[in-house]
């Protein structure tokens, strides 16, 4: 987080970018992202077609920013939340709950995520931004083991298992294909994990 | 599988259709699902675009076709594979390992089912060919608690979990972007999932 006080044209080129960002996210939902123009995206956001390539260049350039926003969105309250946390369960449980939680006030970021972010040409850097999450996960194990709660062990390939079921909780979830809450499905994973690291389940 | 001997006719619509099928194939993974079109499928089957039509009314019915003679396909190996086998250890063991290896063989198809089968339009087909697997999973674990081997729970849950990683080691694997092999994966699920329901593992 920078703590330097925006400039006026800063803020308004935020402004501007969101509200962009914004109508192309709705017209990605409704008529997907192959279908939709530059064009409907200038429409939809009442501006120019010049002036939205001021903002963006391509609609990738727009997926990318709309995704690696949310990310880091939740990257930062799990930063906040974990402030004071203590104890690998509980560091757990606060990640997953926010990861799980967060996707939906923003389900068509999801969504895209989920279906473009699988695509040949986005696959790298899907791979990277999951990464990403089990770098974390993994540095909560190893927290885990300098307070002396966990044995050392290699936690990379946990870490993925981790990553793996809270992809597909939260992919059945945010369609409506599972009617469980992120709080059940979180038990759920904490009764698997835990005890594959080492802790008692605390259930 | 059925037991009556195929027509000759039979056999010759088969042969003909997996050759359309595996002309298919090579295109959407080469030049991806949606810039495939129908002549470029008959050509490089080399077969008229009207007899083409014959075997299959839409790309989308190749699809499908070939998703589904690969879970078939699968599933029949699976099957033969557990014959014999007891203990619920094992026979997760083989299930996960045929599922983990399978895909191997069939890359292409594999790589359609990562992205094509998460669209929109796809969604309700995957989610029931996942059903399906989970329903076998959900199997092995009921026959463990009738052999008295583990306590009965509510077992789906646990089965969509492994299926969640299971995709994902397999997605990885088959995408480059992990080096372990099915055996080194099978061994790192069964070690999350055993102590889940109620199993020791055997390291």
């Amino acid at each position: 987080m920078s703590v330097r006080p925006k400039s006026r044209r800063q803020v308004l080129t935020d402004f501007r970018r969101s509200e962009i960002l914004d109508a192309a996210l709705k017209l990605f939902g409704k008529k997907g992202f192959a279908e939709t123009r530059m064009d409907d995206v200038a429409e939809k956001a009442k501006v120019a077609k010049g002036t939205l390539y001021l903002y963006f260049s391509s609609k990738e350039e727009i997926y990318e920013t709309a995704v690696l926003q949310a990310i880091e969105e939740q990257r930062e309250r799990i930063q906040q939340a974990l402030e004071g946390v203590t104890g690998t369960a509980n560091r757990l449980r606060v990640l997953l709950q926010i990861r799980m939680s967060f996707w939906e006030t923003q389900p068509n970021v999801y969504r895209m995520l989920v279906t473009l972010g699988r695509e040949r040409s986005h696959r790298k850097q899907t791979h990277t931004l999951l990464q990403a999450t089990v770098r974390e996960l993994v540095g909560i194990f190893e927290d885990g083991v300098k307070a002396g709660e966990i044995p050392a062990r290699d936690f990379e390939p946990i870490g993925w298992a981790v990553m793996d079921m809270l992809r597909g909780m939260n992919e059945r979830r945010l369609y409506g294909e599972a009617d469980s809450t992120p709080e059940q499905d979180t038990a759920i994973l904490l009764a698997l994990v835990l005890p594959a690291i080492g802790l008692r389940t605390q259930a």
